[in-house]
C-alpha cells in the first residue's frame, strides 16, 4: 500500500515515516510539508531517522494523493480538512490522528468520508483503543454496585489531568452504563470526602519521570477487583497504529471509521 | 427466590448459606448434608455464623427441592448428578460450582439441562468470568504479533501450578487466536530458552503468603502491553456468584448456562 | 508471654484476642471492658470467635496487670493513660495502638515509659512499617530528580483522602530529603496544572470496594521507576503486629518504642 | 572527567558515548574498538548518534589511558582483564558492567583495584542496586514466616531465564535471610507441587514484546504484602548510571566498589 505522510517534519510525521518504512506491505510514496518549510526537498526518510528511502519532502499534494493508496494525517484542523477534500476526488484512505476539530471541519470530513475511506481517532494505540472496548463491556456487565476508577500516570512535563485518554475511558465506561460522565465524575478527593457516591467515576492522576503513559481502570466489587490497564512504552505506537489502520482500509467502502472498526470491536 | 445449599456444612457451603442470607430476593429454603453427617438437625445459618435462620441441615433432598426453585452446589461429581436428576423432575435452577468431572458425569448433566436450568461454572466469580470473555475478545483483536502472557499468585498452601483459573484464562486466549492451548503453552522457564516462540501462551506461577487469588494476562507488542487483572480478597466472591446465577436463572428455559450468559457476555 | 487485652469486647479487641491465641509464645492472661460491659463474665475467646480460652471478660484491671507480661490496648486516650500507669507499676509491656492523643496524655505516656515498656504506633502492621523504612531510605538515597508520587486505594464507605497511613508514608519521604512535607505535598490534581514541581510529593487516591488498603509509593526517574507498595488482605494484619510487638519487649529496657524499633529498622 | 568509552561501535557502547555527551562534568575522552573494526577513523559521536564530537575511534587504548581520569567498560571478561590492567597503571577509574567472568578474571580485576578505582555491578542502573538493598534490609527485618517471590519480565527476544538481575534480587533477599540462594530457590513450578517450602526463594519469568525490564520482589505474610519494583523505560539507565559511577569515582581512594557503594546505601 503505497502511503502519503503530511506533517512530515514534525515529531508526529516522522514517527509515521519511520513506522511506513518498518512495515510490511507499506510503502512511503510521498511526504507533504506546508509550502516554505525548510526541509522541502530533503530526503524524507533521512529526515526522520529512517535512512534514505527516496522520497523527496514537497509541498504539492495533488500529485501525490492522486498516485497514492492512503494518507497519514496528524497535522492541524484546517490542514486535515483540505486533505480530506483531495482524499475524497481520489477515494483513497485517510487516516486522521489531528485533534482540536470545531464542528465545521467535523462536518466536511464527514461529506469528504462518502467518498473516502477515513478513520479517525484521538488516540491511534491498538492498546488504549482495545482498552476502551473493554472498559465499556465491563462497565455494561458488572452493574452500579461495582466501583469505577481510573488512574493514570504521565510524564512529569504533562501541562493537564486527568489525561485525554483516561477522560476517553471514563467515556467509555459511562456509556457501558449508560449514564453521563459529567454527572458521575469525582476528579478530586482531599479531606473529608464523606463514602463514595454510588455510581460515581473516579479519577486519580500521578505525574513523574519519563513516563510515556500508563492508565489503569479499576472495578471494585465486594470482595473482588478487574483491573484493566494500558502502558504505552514508545512513542511509536501512536503511529504504527496509524499506519496498521491505513492497511485495515486499503480498497473498503468509503465512510467514517474509528480504531474501534480497525480492532473489529464495533458492536453490531 | 427459594435456595437450597447441597453440601451445607462444609466450607464452601458455610459460605453459600452466608451469601444467600444477605442477598436480597434470596432466601435459604434448605440445607443438605449427605446421611450420617454430624450436623444434621442443626440450623443452618448458626452453622455458617449468619445467626439462626429456621431451616434445618437434612439428609433428604426430594421434599426440598419439589418446593425449591434453585439449588446451589458445590459438592462432588456423583452427588451432583444425582442433585441434577432432581433439579431435572422439579424444572428448578441448579447452580454447579463442583468440579472433576468425568464425561459421563457431564453427559448426565446435559440430560438433565433439558428440563432445569442448569448453569455451571469452574469459577463462580462475577470478576474472573469477566475477565475471561474480555481476553478473549482482546486475543481476537490484538493478532498474533502481541504475545500473551498469564500470571497468578496464591497462598503458600495451593499445592498445584498453574490455576485451574489461570488454565480458563489460557483457554480464553487460546479461543480468542482460534489456536490450541495444548500446542501452545509454555509453562516452564528456566536456563537458556532461547527466544520466545510466535504464538506461545506462557505461565507463570507466584506462590506466598495468604493470597486468595491474583491473575493477571498481559498482552504484549512492540511499545506497548494491555494488561487484564483480577484480585480477589474474599473466599465469598465464589458463594455471591452462584447466588447471582441462581437469580438470573429463575423461571429462565431450561438449558446449559455458564456465568458467560448470566454476566450477558456470550458471543452470539 | 502472658498477655491482656484491653477493649476486649470492640472491633480490633477481639482481633487481638484472636491474634493472642493463635500466636505461639503468646497465651491470654486477661480480657478486659469498661465497667458495665454487657459482656463482663464472658468467656474472651468465645467473644472472639476463637474458642473457650477460659479467660472471662472483666473490669478489674489492677490484678489482671499485677500478674502478667504484656498488655494490648487500642481503646481511648484518657484509658490507654491510665493503663499506662498500671503498667509502669508493673513494670510490664504496654502496646499501644490507640490514636487521637492530646499532648497531655503523649506527656503522661512518656512518663511511664520510664518503667514500662512502651510500644506505640499509628499502623501496627509490620508491612506498612517496613515500607515507611525503605521509602525514607529511597527518598534519600536517589536525589531531588526523581519524583515522588503516593498512591492509595481503600473501600468505598472510607471518609477521609489521603489514608493515614498514605500521610505516614508521606512524612517518611519528607524526612528522607530533609524537607517537609506540608510545603512540599500536592494533593488535587485537575485541570491545567503546568509541569510538575521540582521536589513535590504528590498524592492520589482511589476509593471503592471493600479494598482494606494499598498503598505504593513510586520514584520516578528520567527512564526507570521504583515502586514500593503494601497491600492489607486482612484487619487482623494489624492485631497480628501488636502481638508481634508485645513479644518483642518481653524483658526489654523500659521505654518509649515504635514499630521501627520491633522491625530492626531504627537508624541509628 | 574526561572519560573512554570501550567497545565503542556496540549498542552498548554508543549509549555510552551519548550518556557522557549529555552529562555535564563529562567529557568523551576517547572510544576503542577492537583492532580491524569497520568503525576505526570514524567520529564516535555521530557513531552514536550524538552528533560529531571530535572523538575518532581507535584501538589503541594506552594513550587514550594515560590522558584520561576514566574508563566505561561494557565489553568481554578478557578485553576487561586487559583494560583494568591498563586501568590500574594510569590510577584512573574503571567501570565495569561487563559480564560472565570465571574466576581467574575476577582475581585479575581485584589486584587491579589496588591501584585503580573499580566500580563493578551487573546491572548499572540506580533504581536497580537501590532495590537490592532495600530487598536486602526488607528480607532481614520480616523474617522466614514471610514468603519471598521475584518476578520478572523482559522482551520477547530475550534467550535466558531468570534474568541476571532477579537473580541479583534473589541473591541480596538471600544475604539479608542469610540463606544460600543456590539452597532455597525454586526456579519451576509445574503440575502437583505440593505446599510451599518454608523459606524458598521463588522466581517467576514473563516474555513479551519490547519489554526493557521489570523486576518485582514480593514479600508475603498472612494477611498483607510487600511488594518492591522496578521498572527500566529505556536501555540509556544502564549507560547514565555508569557515568554516574565514574563521576563518584573520580580521584576516591583505590579499591572495588559497587553500585552501593555509588548510592551511598553501603552497610556499614
Amino acid at each position: 500500500m503505497r502511503l502519503i505522510v503530511a506533517g512530515a517534519s514534525g515529531r508526529m510525521g516522522r514517527a509515521l515515516i519511520r513506522a511506513v518504512a518498518e512495515t510490511e506491505g507499506a510503502e512511503l510514496a510521498g511526504a507533504l510539508e506546508r509550502p516554505g518549510s525548510e526541509h522541502l526537498g530533503r530526503d524524507a526518510g533521512e529526515l526522520a531517522g529512517a535512512g534514505p528511502l527516496g522520497v523527496a519532502v514537497t509541498d504539492d499534494a495533488l500529485p501525490l494523493v492522486a498516485a497514492a493508496d492512503g494518507l497519514l494525517d496528524f497535522t492541524a484542523p484546517d490542514a486535515t480538512v483540505a486533505l480530506a477534500e483531495l482524499a475524497a476526488q481520489a477515494r483513497i484512505v485517510h487516516v486522521i490522528g489531528t485533534t482540536g476539530f470545531a464542528s465545521a471541519h467535523v462536518a466536511a470530513i464527514e461529506a469528504a468520508a462518502r467518498h473516502a475511506v477515513v478513520i479517525r481517532s484521538g488516540n491511534m494505540s491498538l492498546g488504549v483503543n482495545l482498552l476502551a472496548a473493554l472498559v465499556r463491556q465491563a462497565a455494561k456487565a458488572l452493574g452500579p454496585d461495582w466501583d469505577i476508577e481510573i488512574l493514570e500516570m504521565h510524564h512529569r512535563a504533562k501541562v493537564d489531568a486527568p489525561s485525554g485518554t483516561a477522560l476517553l475511558l471514563g467515556q467509555a465506561a459511562a456509556e457501558g452504563r449508560d449514564v453521563s460522565l459529567a454527572e458521575q465524575s469525582v476528579r478530586v478527593r482531599d479531606g473529608h470526602t464523606g463514602p463514595r457516591a454510588e455510581g460515581a467515576i473516579g479519577f486519580a492522576t500521578l505525574r513523574g519521570g519519563s513516563v510515556v503513559g500508563d492508565h489503569t481502570v479499576i472495578l471494585a466489587g465486594a470482595g473482588e477487583r478487574v483491573e484493566l490497564s494500558h502502558r504505552a512504552e514508545d512513542r511509536m505506537i501512536f503511529a504504527r497504529g496509524a499506519v496498521k489502520a491505513a492497511l485495515w482500509g486499503f480498497r473498503r467502502k468509503p465512510g467514517h471509521y474509528g480504531m474501534a472498526d480497525v480492532l473489529g470491536l464495533h458492536e453490531g
